[in-house]
C-alpha cells in the first residue's frame, strides 16, 4: 500500500480548483484525505459558503467508510433510504450519498485516500474530482457502474 | 442465563469470518456484544472499509436495545419510519433496523449476547452470523418470521 | 475590513510549513480560518500525527472565539481553570488555550482570519504562524503582552 | 508503510491476553487499531469491567492521535493538565494520557498501528501490549524516555 503525500494531495486540490476555474463551475471547497480518512489538504473558495469544508470532507469520509463511490453510495441510498438515515446519525453527520466523493486508489487498486468536493452541482463537483485525480495519475472509483 | 464467555465471542468471530471466506463474500467486520450490550470481541478484515466497526457493533446493539432481531427491526422500520429515525436519535446512532444484526439465545431461550455483521450485503452479513451462532451450539434468533 | 483570499491563506499555509522544514522542526499542521471561523486551507504533513487537523483548526477557532491570541487565551486559562473548562465544553472542544493559535489583522488593526498550527512545540508552532503572516505583509496578533 | 493486517491484529491482542493470564493480572481488554486509528481487533475478558473496550480504544486512539507512546503523553499531562483536559474534549474522550497506549512501528520506524490494554494498572496493561508487540517482531513506542 502506498501513502498519499500532501504534496500529492495539495496537487489533486489545485487541480479540481482549475478545472472548476477552467469550467465556470460555483466557488469550489476540496479536501483530499489519506486511507485512514484523515485530511491531508482542504481548500475552499473564498466565495464559497460556510458549511462547504464539512460537506467537501464529509463526501469523502463517506466513501471511505463504506468502500464505494459517492455514485454508488447514491444509487443504495434512493433503494435504502431508511437505512441511510441511521447510517448519517451512526456517523456523526459524516455520511453523504452524493457524487462528488470519489475514492483514490493505485495501481494494484488499493484504496490510498479520497477526494470530496462541493460548490457546484454533484455532477460538476465529481467531474473536478475525476480530472484531480487523473492528472496526478492515480486511478479513481466514482462508483460509476 | 448463562454468560457468553470470550472464548466462545471468539469462536463465533472467526466461524463468521470463515463462513465469508468459504462464500467468496466482500471483507467482513464481526463483532460479539454480551447480553449488556459491552463488547466481547470484534475483528475487521483490513480490507473492510472504515465504518465497518461502528455498523457491525450497531447492528449488534440496535437488536439487543430493542429484543428482537435485524430483520424484525427492518419490517417493523418499513411501518413505522418517523419512529425508528427518533429511536436512531435516541441511541445516539446505534439503532440500524436491518438483517445482519442477530440474537444469541442458549436453550431455555434467554438472550446471552449479540452478533453484529457488516461488509457484503445484508442476508449475506447474516448467513454468516447465523453459521457462526450455529458452529458453537448456540440459538440464533435473526427476527425471522 | 478586507476578506481574505484563498490564495493568500494558501500562501500563509505554505510559508509555515517552509518556515518548520528550514528549522527543522516536527512535522506540521497549518489551518487559516476565515475571520467567520471557516476554513480556507488547511494542510497537514503525511508524517503528522492523527489528531493534528483539529489541533490547528482549534487553535485558530479558539482565538477567534474570544477575540485573544493563544498566549494571552493561555494566560487567562492559567488564572481561570474552570471557566475555561466551561469554555471547552461549551465550544465543542474547539477551545485550545496555548500559543500556536494566532489572530490575523490588516493594517487598521481589523481581524481578518486567523491560523493554528500544530506539530511541534506550542512555541515552534506560533514562530511558524508568525513568519507565516510576516510573508503576506499581514500583522500577527499572537497575545504577547 | 506496511499495513497491519488482522492476522497479526489478532495474534497480538492474543499474546496480550496470554501475558496477563501468566503474571496473574486483572481480567483485561485489549484493543488494535491500524495506522489510521480504525479498529482491527478488539477482545475483553468477560470478567473484565464495562467500560474496558472504550478504554483500551481510547489509549490506543491517543497515542496516534498525537504521535507519542502513552508513557509521553502522561508525562505531558502532568506538566500542562489544562490543555489536556480541553484535547479530550476536542478528541471527544478519546485522550488517555496514561501508560498502557502503545504505538507500534516497523522495522523503517514507520507508524503501522497501536495497541491499547486496560484492566490492571497501567504499567502491568503497558507490560502486557509489549509483550504483544515484540512476539510478532514488531517495534514498541511505549513513549519512554
Amino acid at each position: 500500500m502506498n501513502r498519499l503525500t500532501l504534496t500529492l494531495a495539495d496537487r489533486m486540490v489545485d487541480e479540481a480548483l482549475s478545472e472548476g476555474a477552467r469550467q465556470g463551475f460555483q466557488p469550489l471547497c476540496v479536501a483530499v484525505l489519506d486511507a485512514g480518512g484523515h485530511l491531508l489538504a482542504l481548500k475552499r473558495d473564498e466565495r464559497a459558503s460556510l458549511l462547504r469544508p464539512q460537506i467537501a470532507n464529509g463526501k469523502a469520509s463517506s466513501v471511505l467508510g463504506m468502500g464505494f463511490g459517492g455514485r454508488e453510495l447514491a444509487r443504495r441510498a434512493e433503494v435504502m433510504p431508511a437505512f441511510f438515515g441511521a447510517l448519517s446519525d451512526l456517523a456523526g453527520g459524516n455520511m453523504l450519498p452524493v457524487p462528488g466523493g470519489v475514492l483514490i486508489r493505485d495501481d494494484a487498486g488499493d484504496i490510498v485516500g479520497a477526494i470530496g468536493i462541493s460548490g457546484d452541482t454533484s455532477d460538476n463537483d465529481e467531474r473536478c474530482a475525476l480530472a484531480a485525480i487523473a492528472a496526478v495519475g492515480l486511478v479513481a472509483d466514482a462508483g460509476s457502474q
